[in-house]
C-alpha cells in the first residue's frame, strides 16, 4: 500500500528524532529498527513514520521498510546551492517525506508553497505544521498530505492534550476542514504519554507527531509500542 | 469615513514608494501630496494610500490626510529589541496601515499571521503580498483586510496583466473568494501604465499595487491621475 | 568639531533607545533634548550619542544638535528593496551614523562589511557590537570607527562590569589594539548605573553603549548626568 | 598524519561537491573514490578533501580514507532543533571537517566565530571562506584551520586566477598574514582549469576550493589528476 494511502486509512505516529544524542548513529537506527518492530507486531494497523537528521536519512531508509522522513528540506533547485538540502536530495536517500515548518525551523510562507509544489513533482509525501487555527487553515490551502497541529498551549509545557483546553485542537481540525478534506491531521505538541495519544484522536486527529517522549526514553521499544496501541484502540473505535 | 470602510466601497491605488531615491526626504512628501491631491481633485472617489520608508512615515502622516501605509513591521513586542519595526511603533507615526510579505521582503508564515493578529488589535489595516493562487489562498485564510496578488508571470516583467495571462489574476481571485469574501484584492505586479489599471480592475480586482511606474516617472501627479481616472471609471463602471 | 574627531577626544556615552514604550513620540524625543542638554551643561566635554528607532531619526535629528545614530540599517542599495532601511536614507534622515550587528540583531560578517563599507562612502559613523573578544578583533578588522563590547558574562544580567570578570573587557581591549588601533571602544553591556561608567573607562574603554538604565527610568536626564559626570571624571583623569 | 599537520606540509585541494546531479548517491560516492585514487598515485603529496551534502557524509566516509567535510553545519546544541546540523552530528558520520559561510550560505559574525569554537573542541577541521580582503582579515581573527578567499572579481565569471587581477589574491594573503600566521589560505574562486590551480599556488596560497570544474566533469578523475600535479608541482617548486 502507498503511504499517501496508508495514511488515511490507519492512525499515524510520527516519531520526530530532532538532534537529541539518541538521534543519530546507532541509537538512531535502533529506534527505526524498534518502530520498525512494533509496526508489524501489531498486525500493520498503525502506520509509524520516523523522521531522523538529514545524515541519517540514507542508512536508515536502507535499513527498515517503515516510511522514513526528513525533518527538513530546503525548496531550492540542485546546482550551485552549498550546504542546502534540495528535495531532489533528501528523495535520493530513499526517504519517502518531508517535514516543513517545525515550530524549531519556520519557514517563509512562499518557502512552504514551493516545499509542498516540489515534494508533490517528486512524489514525497508532505508534513507541514502549524502553530494556530488561521496557520492551519493557511497552511491546509496550499495541500500538503499531513499538518500537525501545534496549539502553542501545549508546546513543550509537558500539559497533556486531554488536559489543556481541548477545544484548541477541535477548532483547528473544523477549520482545516471547511477548506480542505483531504489532509491527515495529527496533533503535534503536548504528547508526552501513550494516553495523550489517545486524547489526541479522540479530539478528532488522524495520529501524533511526537519527540522527545520516546527519544529521550530509556525504552523506546515501549513507549513506541504503549502509544500505537492506544492509537489502535481509539481509532478503530471511532469507526 | 474610516479606511476599512473605504477601502470596500471605491476603487483602490496603493503607491509602494520602495527605496527609489524619490522615496525620501522633499521627494517623497512631494508624491504624498500630489497623491493626496488626486484624491480631492476626482471627487474622492477613489482611495489612494501611500507606503514610504519607514524614516519617513511620521513627517508624511502629519503632512497628508490619505492613507499612510509601512512598506513592513516586525511582529515583535515593544522592548528589548534593537532595530526592529514593531507595529505599536509604526502605529505611533500616524500611519493608518502595514504591508506585510511584499515579494522583496517575504515573511516566514508564523509572521505573517502574528503581524495580522498585532495590526489588527491596534486598528492598523493590513496589505499582504502573494505570488501564487495558492499562496493568496493561504494568506485569506489569515484575513488580512487587502490581499495584493503578484502572480510571477508578472512580477518586473513589464508585461501588461492585461496581456499576460489574464486568467491568472481571475484564478487567484476565485480561489481567495472561496475561502473570505471580505477580503478587498489588489493586482500587484504588471502594473506600467493606466491601461493596466483598468485591466487589473476589469479582471476583478478592486485596484493596484503600483511602484515603479509612479516613483520613477518624472512627473508622478500626472501618472497618478492617470492610473486613478481609469481606475474610477472601470470600478464604477462595473457596478 | 567632526564626530569622527569629537570620539577620539572624549569619553562617549551612547544611548541604545531600543524600542522600550519611551523610545518614540514625544517620549523619544524629550530624552533626546535632556542628553543635549547634559552635554551643553558639562561643557560638551564628554559626546552622547542618541540611537532612536528608524522612524524617529528624521524628527530628532532636526531637534537636536547631538550626533543621532540608526540602530541598524541594510547593506542594500536604493531602488526596488522594499521595506528595508539603505544607509543612504539613514544619511538622509540627517543621522550621522549607524549601530550594526547588535547583540539583539546580529548580521552575517559580508554584511557588516559592506554596512562599513557604504557608511564610509556616505560620512556616517560606524558603531558595531561585538560579543566576545574574538569577535570583537574580527570587527576591528573592519574598520569600524566604534567598536562596543558586551561580554555575555554582562548582557542582561544586572552584573555591574566592575564586579563581574574585569579581564573579559580589559583582554578584548588588547586583542582589538593589537589590529586596529584608531578604532574607539566601548563597553557595550552591563552598565545600569553611574558606577559602571566608571568602571568601563577604567578598564580602558571611552564610555558605553548604555539602554534601559536611561529609558526605563522616571527621571532619564538625572540618569545621563550622573553617568556623564563619572565618564567625565574618569576619562580626564586617566589623561 | 593528522589532518592539521597534513594541511600545513602539502598543497590541498577542496572539492566541493555543492548539490549538483553528481554530488549525491553512486555518482557523489564514485567522486570520493577518484580523488582517494588519485591521492594514492601521486604518493600522497597533496592532500585532497571531498565535501558532500550532508545526506552523503556517512556513506562516503566509511568508503573513503582521505577527509570528508561538510559543507555547512548550524552552530546549535544537541536537543530540540529540528532539521538542523550540530557539529555533533557532523561529527558522528565520521566527517572530520566543516567547511563554514560559502559565499552560497553566508553565517552571521557570531554563528562563524561559534562554529569555529565547537568544531575546535570536538576536533574538527574547519574551513571559512571570506569573499573580500577585509573579510579575509575578520576571518583569520577567529583562528579557523582553513580560509578560502572567494575575491568578487573572480567567483562565478570563469575568469582565471591567473588572468584577473592576482594582487586581489596576494593583498588578501598579506592582510590574513599580519594578524594570523597559522591559517592556511586557498583560492576558492575562479579555478576552472589545472593551471589555475598552478596560479593559485604561485600567488601564495596553499591550494584551491574547486567546485563545478570537478562536480560538472564528465571524467572527474581526469581533472583531479591534472590539477593534483600542477599543485604538487608548484607547490613543492615554491619550497
Amino acid at each position: 500500500m502507498s503511504i499517501k494511502r496508508e495514511i488515511r486509512e490507519k492512525p499515524l505516529l510520527v516519531i520526530n528524532y530532532k538532534v537529541y544524542a539518541s538521534a543519530f548513529g546507532s541509537r538512531g537506527l535502533k529506534i527505526a529498527v524498534a518502530a520498525e518492530k512494533v509496526y508489524e507486531k501489531l498486525g500493520r494497523n498503525i502506520l509509524i513514520i520516523v523522521a531522523p537528521p538529514a545524515t541519517e536519512l540514507r542508512l536508515i531508509s536502507e535499513q527498515v521498510s517503515i516510511p522514513v522522513f526528513a525533518q527538513h528540506a530546503d525548496p531550492v533547485e540542485l546546482g550551485a546551492n552549498t550546504g542546502y538540502l534540495p528535495l531532489e536530495l533528501i528523495k535520493d536517500t530513499g526517504a519517502t517525506g518531508v517535514m516543513l515548518n517545525h515550530s524549531e525551523h519556520r519557514l517563509k510562507l512562499s518557502e512552504i508553497e514551493r516545499g509542498i509544489e516540489k515534494a508533490l513533482e517528486l512524489g514525497l509525501t508532505t508534513l507541514v505544521c502549524a502553530s494556530t487555527p488561521r496557520v492551519a487553515g493557511a497552511v491546509a490551502m496550499l495541500k500538503p498530505d499531513i499538518i500537525a497541529v501545534e496549539p502553542p498551549e501545549l508546546i513543550g509545557t509537558g500539559v497533556a492534550v486531554s488536559k489543556a483546553k481541548p477545544e484548541v485542537v477541535t477548532d483547528t481540525v473544523r477549520i482545516i476542514k471547511q477548506v480542505n478534506t483531504e489532509v491527515v491531521i495529527l496533533t503535534g505538541a503536548g504528547i508526552s504519554r501513550a494516553e495523550d495519544v489517545g486524547a489526541a484522536i479522540r479530539l478528532g486527529t488522524t495520529g501524533v507527531l511526537v519527540a522527545s517522549a520516546i527519544m529521550k526514553s530509556e525504552n523506546p521499544e515501549k513507549v513506541i509500542t504503549e502509544m500505537a496501541e492506544v492509537a489502535i484502540k481509539e481509532y478503530y473505535k471511532r469507526g
